[in-house]
């Protein structure tokens, strides 16, 4: 079956970047940062396993995460559940919107998703135009499709036939609105432009709607219907009252949640990029609809960010602008501070993890390419052999979900704040007399006071006049649809003075929400690569914070004279808290030390002869492979300050004298 | 429907235990520790989540146990897919046999769990039988029900009427064995005692099977089955050969995991007890099956364990032996090594989690009570108002796992060990002579190919013999049944000395694995207790390590004069990592720290106006309520060290004069 597939196996697509992927691949399949579950069972395509080393850094990450985020500005993060009342999916419009066009191919029953095959198969016709150009002129193909301002998907395989010039501009029109067209659209794009499944080139059915929940049903009467949650926060969304009390009913603040989620991809293909199962990371920050400042906004003015504005963007160009977060908000490109200000700690979260600057931006969603809750989107969008992927979104969603949640469930999810000055306003009022108004209407007073209570100022006045012009009496609907007479002593309309101490709002929600995932593999791309001259030797440089494992611990041999002190060194560095990876295995020192810059271990502390007889170990550094000597407790004293960003590798090197001549015997 | 209920609502089993839940249980909703997950749409039955100070203390029980366990002992993190191909758990029997037997009202359709209800229905008459003995001596019943050696349940509603003794000996034995009936005896039960729905008085039906995984479909065919894992064990035994090779193929070692598990419970009533999604924590720890000692036992050996083992049990007692856990191995309480070092490291890290130590015993399972995959298994219980409740199970699952998964796969799931010996034997072997074989049977060969290969050395000798005693030819069976005719030119069967340089064996599993929700629940009713003379003030005693927030601070109140002195205090603590709740509302400071009291926050710093003056701030402690005043570097120094658990602070009032006279203006 289509779903069955094996993930590591024969791509149909391969990717144009130059970046070579296959030895990153290869690298971290050896040293299991992650597999394909059920890989002895044919693999489920889009599902993986944490191997130790992803395990971990994946953990940092989170780690680092509640600390920058939950802790820095006392967010309330809380633990939903995964399975999901299916009544809560509904009311949020996942049940009827969260869905994809997909296509079968009609010979095998293969299926895809129909915007990601149709951009695949054109964007390969265009990349085979230019083929057929460049070698006419005997130039070299320029990958310029490389930083088109949405995510790269993979090409099918590349034949060089020239296109014509209107057919070309027909494609790049398709291929920039990509994201908007509906299921008969896509039909029609695919029967005119006789696209057909790359890999067989069978014809492709009617485009189908998919919904990308995984349902399920709780409990044993088969009636309640549950689905796994597609994001974290509509659990947010339900606590809101509780966390508001919780927080002493102050605003503004931020609820969070991290957990895994999930998504029933048609046929995923991208490794961790694009996954049916994943962690993600949210916050919920609750805000004044009429006060989107931030307290905290100067703290982080200054920051530059790289901005692909919604401007920038509807020009046809792709290159963002750099820009302080401060003047962006001044200019209105960033429409407020709120916003600007998760943007800039957005940024400093993922450079604090090892995100390069230079492969990282923000791009605003065009007002058509949003999901239907959002109302103002940026995406953090980090550059990796897959093309600029959003790894972390930054909606604005309104008062979109509290809202519906609200009209559904009947459980009001307001802020109530009170007014320093009461406010005071004339409004026109409806007042029913009930001893003629029952009396008179009898079975139908239901149905004539509902549709006279949905009156506005406006319609009552219009109302009043019609009973005026009626010489007191006028017909009005019920909700029922049929008309009923009235009389002016069945109610009075009347100005009122009304006096309010309380205002009464609905928050508007900012959601900054992370793709752990997603950030974790663009990560290890950015710190991967190949010491000089020797390619077979790939070193991940993590900063010590997320590195998975902080400090190898070898002894030179296996000689007994070791054994004690590699014990009591564990012992003291387990005390540390410091993760460490001992290994006493047979390999000579030089292919363990590789084994661990491959793992992205930043420290390792060698244990030799000299060490038995004069109390000294020696430090290596992964990056600079250089080494220091000195008494174990100096060691473990500045190898503790390295990890905790006190002190730098260089400063290290300063101070202590490098070793070099380590006795192998 | 049966599975929308609201769970805070009215129940219709009441707890016999005299601990009052209700209190706890107000204190625990009202500081949002946890609540059920959609209340505003009705809830749903064993879905809670968890709110901040829940969220923090769940967060900080899997941070001491990664760190105790994992780190400790190097062992092989990874994080696995929830979402898990049917095929796997059709292999590891959980399709076939993670099934409970259910009840339906015929009226009402309402889903029970049949034994369940059968032992809730007997365990009210019988405890109606005692109180109508009680009344006629006029004594007070006694809980003698309460230290069963099985798990409490809720009762009916309990009627004082007088049992026969044969019914009542014959009510006790049905309890004692009520783990181990099957539907058919279940339902037997229920007919010849006339057990109705205590809640309607209604008729049962008969007892049906229902599997309690979650079940969904993966990918857009419909054709891939897949469940949510009701474990994450077997996510680690699929990955064991990547594990064995990342750990340089030594043994014996440990992989772990932690994540979200999910059992479609029938009719879950038990708050955190039991729900049907739940955060679990389990380690596989891979054994050589014939030598089950642990490198580290000597370091646990003196522990003291409270044991109520197997023999205890059938003789009817209740009462655990306290025993080191060296002892209980030498005498084979516990079966080896392993076993007791995990036994006893369950023990030092629920103990330093602040559960109570004469709350804490280890159960060992009947031979008849054992999950399908068992061999042995301890359950470490906890004590709360729901009974003696399992929280961490330690289990052998002898070779069971990967020996189905490595039949079914063919993907060989073995140790292989270098013999320093080789061994040496002789035995009993087939060649086929395929010259002869193929041409001779012809399309029958296959079969009988198959059924010669399967022979043991025994079997060998038996056809050897029979085809001496047939003059050279003699008949066997193929794989199909049918026989066939062979003889002596079609195989050779000889005596061959074989030699094993290499060992190869199916590691043995040692399993312990902790509900964190159970554990999580047991210990807030371990550390809850209300300050003398007056009950409306509930403490949680949390150990400063799992407490879910470590520090409170204060300003006397909203003056303005203090605002700095706060903004500068939070930034320090933040530096140092201490998880702080600021309190600035207009609440009395004895009402806020009460509040903090309930979300067990141990320690608080106050600024007043003497802050203001003289730089100084006071410290608060949680249970004993004493202050001390110092410089704000001298407190934070103190904090530090207190949460460090560096020192105590009995140690703290002793070097620093306790401070009573807190201006109030």
């Amino acid at each position: 079956s289509t779903a069955v597939q094996p993930t590591f196996g024969v791509h149909l697509f391969t990717s144009m970047a130059v970046f070579n992927r296959t030895s990153l691949e290869e690298l971290l399949k050896k040293r299991f940062f992650y597999a394909p579950s059920f890989q002895a069972y044919g693999g489920v395509a889009g599902l993986y396993d944490l191997g130790p080393p992803g395990c971990a850094l994946q953990s940092n990450i989170i780690e680092l995460w509640r600390r920058h985020f939950v802790l820095e500005e006392e967010m309330l993060e809380m633990d939903g559940t995964i399975m999901t009342l299916g009544e809560v999916l509904k009311t949020s419009g996942h049940v009827d919107k969260f869905a994809d066009w997909m296509v079968k191919d009609i010979e095998t029953g293969d299926f895809f998703r129909a915007d990601h095959l149709v951009e695949a198969v054109l964007e390969s016709r265009l990349e085979g135009d230019k083929q057929a150009r460049s070698e006419k002129v005997g130039t070299e193909g320029v990958n310029s499709a490389a930083d088109k301002n949405r995510k790269k998907k993979k090409k099918g395989k590349v034949n060089a036939i020239e296109l014509e010039e209107g057919t070309k501009a027909e494609y790049e029109e398709i291929l920039a609105k990509i994201d908007n067209y509906t299921g008969a659209e896509l039909g029609e794009i695919i029967r005119k432009h006789n696209i057909k499944n790359p890999e067989t080139e069978n014809d492709l059915s009617e485009p189908i709607e998919f919904n990308l929940m995984f349902e399920s049903s709780i409990g044993p009467t088969g009636h309640t219907k549950g689905y796994l949650r597609p994001e974290t926060a509509q659990g947010q969304f339900l606590n809101f009252k509780k966390f508001l009390e919780f927080n002493n009913d102050k605003m503004p603040f931020a609820s969070a949640s991290i957990g895994r989620s999930f998504r029933n991809e048609i046929s995923p293909r991208s490794g961790l990029i694009r996954v049916r199962e994943f962690t993600m990371a949210e916050i919920e920050h609750y805000v004044d609809p009429q006060n989107k400042d931030h307290l905290r906004f100067d703290e982080v003015k200054d920051v530059r960010l790289r901005l692909l504005s919604q401007n920038i963007q509807a020009e046809g160009k792709t290159e963002p602008i750099e820009i302080s977060i401060a003047e962006a908000v001044e200019k209105k490109i960033v429409d407020n501070k709120t916003l600007g200000y998760f943007l800039a700690r957005i940024y400093l979260f993922l450079v604090k993890l090892g995100i390069k600057t230079e492969k990282l931006r923000f791009r605003q969603h065009m007002p058509n390419e949003m999901a239907h809750y959002a109302c103002d989107c940026w995406d953090a969008e980090i550059q990796s052999s897959y093309g600029w992927i959003e790894c972390v979104g930054c909606a604005d969603r309104s008062a979109y979900d509290l809202t519906v949640h609200s009209n559904r469930t009947k459980e009001k999810l307001v802020v109530r704040e009170s007014l320093l000055e009461p406010l005071v306003y004339e409004k026109t009022i409806l007042e029913i007399n009930k001893k003629i108004f029952g009396p008179k209407l009898r079975q139908n007073a239901k149905t004539v006071e509902d549709y006279l209570l949905s009156l506005n100022e406006e319609q009552l006045e219009v109302l009043k006049k019609a009973l005026e012009d009626g010489n007191g009496t006028t017909t009005v609907p019920g909700t029922d649809g049929n008309e009923y007479e009235v009389s002016r002593d069945f109610f009075t309309i009347r100005r009122q003075t009304i006096t309010e101490h309380i205002r009464e709002y609905v928050p508007n929600v900012i959601e900054p929400s992370f793709g752990i995932g997603r950030i974790l593999y663009s990560l290890i791309e950015h710190v991967y690569w190949t010491r000089e001259g020797d390619e077979q030797r790939g070193v991940l440089s993590f900063p010590p914070r997320v590195a998975p494992f902080k400090c190898l611990l070898v002894p030179l041999s296996n000689n007994p004279s070791f054994t004690d002190l590699v014990r009591n060194l564990s012992v003291k560095l387990r005390k540390l808290n410091v993760a460490t990876k001992v290994d006493d295995s047979s390999n000579s020192i030089g292919r363990r030390y590789s084994r661990n810059d491959e793992l992205g271990t930043p420290f390792a502390v060698t244990i030799d002869f000299q060490s038995v007889n004069d109390g000294t170990v020696t430090l290596r550094e992964r990056d600079t492979t250089k080494q220091i000597r000195e008494k174990v407790d100096t060691i473990l004293h500045v190898l503790k300050e390295l990890l905790e960003e006190e002190t730098t590798w260089d400063k290290v090197i300063e101070i202590y004298p490098t070793f070099t001549q380590q006795e192998l015997d």
